[in-house]
């Protein structure tokens, strides 16, 4: 394992000194907690909360300022944060008008999260919440009931972080996620495997010329593994398993992300836009919001997802082109 | 090489493609070109223009756009792009107030820059031009004569950007430019080489436990190899190199920039950010400008760079703090 890192056991809490360091101008840490709050409450707003382990920046903190995420909660690498640091972002994000929490749906965090509302609503604080399982790839995996949370999830952040922003109350909010998170779905493809720091070697290896499909955020097993080929036959690959989960018609709406895992050139990423979005053209969808980058990632993985969301309402697009103030959005 | 492409020869190409694809609101590509500009342009302000050899994204083409650069010129990977390209480019975002051209310093885009110069003016286009040689690691080059351009070359973009977008004219902007390149240093650390498409190999190896300092962002040699330290001690080095080379003293004022070289996750760039930061509260400067990514990369090194700017005129933060509508920055 060659990384810039002191001790294994110590990345999270140092990342998160660094984090706090860098853009202390618009976020805060809660003290000695994985909780990252915006710098300035804003009173009177629904607070969204979402978070789950580390590992996957710029998730969940890069997203937390105006018009996205309230707080993130970071727990230690690719494991859930405890109920206790949940709850402490609730209490302090909360300010009377109730708090969302944005699940990936791991079982882990899931619990967490769940306990969390409990303890936050004995309290008399409103909570409700929503369990993001865009990934399409397979049903139930190592950490999972279902299906996994992974790309999309920032998708969501960012349309209720919109919804939020210009006063959606606690059930309108709660309307609007189960509403979207139904039309997100995401589909990857791993090149290497992820390496947790206290680790110190690859959660799997794939062969020189090897890739494989389905792979989760922290490097669960995905549904096949192959031999590397171009770029528009992974896109190929990718585009016709989604078009199969949506069932999709000529004229509809999408918007996209492809979004790297940590280790993939942006190079590479448009590359896969560019064979994605041909495709997307033979199909005959319009494809009005695009995103590239890297989002949701696992630690130094290589390689790319594609999330689609399709556009029920003109509304979903405007507020994923609302202005949003992050650091990594 | 195990990349997400189709033809390596192909790469710039499908790349630009796919960067127009997912960003045609804002910018556009001329036809046939390597370049791409703001979408629309803006009459009476001085176009900046910068680019150089592709495999350093998001630079150049993720910085075009309002308070940024008017255009960036992309050539074939780590190659200059042509006179012809560069000067379809003046033309296009000259308004009639001139164009000054942002070089990092290699032969190569000396040269060809250059030449695009001449041949404007020959037009009667106004063009001056600046070039950049922030990187302190060592004078002369594989590429380059005198000391490499690398990852502050952003902060020139973002200084001088500022500057055009509110008036500044091609006069001001060759004097700001002359005093803010020689405040801005850079140093950087190479965990891995780069493996440009083409070659098929990445253009160094190091050994598992190995890096070497101040490796250029094409890899260019460094200063020194050695086996991996914490990045503490890697910190601790670098610092005290930009230290010598700024010769600074307790209570001056610094901006920084940590850059990731395009497959060094972000949990380690906010880590070693975090060691930067305490080494230079230690020598007493105040840092006031923070920024953390991948900004200039070399396709797929791992591994990262520390740029310092010494902040000192007032204008030139609020120039680093002035919106910006890019891609990237």
């Amino acid at each position: 394992m060659k990384k810039i890192i002191n001790q294994p056991e110590a990345v999270v809490e140092e990342m998160l000194q660094g984090l706090v360091y860098a853009h202390g101008d618009s976020i805060k840490r809660l003290p000695e907690s994985g909780v990252i709050t915006k710098k300035n409450k804003v009173n009177g707003q629904v607070g969204l909360v979402s978070g789950g382990g580390s590992g996957h920046e710029p998730a969940h903190a890069g997203f937390v300022g105006q018009g996205m995420l309230s707080a993130a909660v970071c727990g230690p690498v690719f494991t859930s944060p405890t109920p206790d640091q949940i709850l402490a972002a609730i209490q302090e994000v909360d300010s009377g008008a109730g708090v969302f929490l944005i699940i990936k749906n791991y079982s882990g965090d899931v619990m967490n999260f769940d306990m969390a509302k409990e303890l936050a609503e004995m309290e008399d604080i409103k909570v409700d919440f929503i369990v993001v399982d865009d990934d399409i790839a397979v049903e139930d995996s190592t950490y999972t009931a279902g299906k996994r949370g992974v790309a999309g999830t920032v998708l969501v952040h960012k349309i209720l972080g919109a919804a939020a922003d210009q006063g959606a109350t606690l059930t309108e909010i709660k309307e609007l996620a189960e509403k979207i998170v139904p039309a997100i779905k995401t589909l990857g493809v791993a090149l290497s495997g992820a390496t947790a720091p206290e680790v110190g070697k690859p959660g799997f290896v794939l062969a020189d010329n090897e890739i494989e499909f389905g792979v989760g955020i922290h490097g669960e097993p995905g549904y096949r593994k192959e031999k590397i080929a171009p770029s528009k036959e992974l896109a190929q690959e990718i585009v016709s398993k989604l078009k199969l989960a949506f069932d999709w018609k000529s004229g509809e709406r999408y918007g996209l992300l492809v979004n790297g895992l940590g280790s993939t050139p942006l190079m590479e990423q448009y590359i896969f836009t560019n064979d994605v979005g041909l495709l997307l053209e033979e199909e005959g969808l319009v494809v009005e919001f695009k995103k590239v980058g890297d989002y949701m990632t696992a630690i130094d993985m290589a390689g790319l997802s594609l999330t689609l969301i399709k556009l029920e309402e003109n509304e979903w697009l405007d507020h994923l082109n609302y202005e949003t103030k992050t650091i990594a959005w």
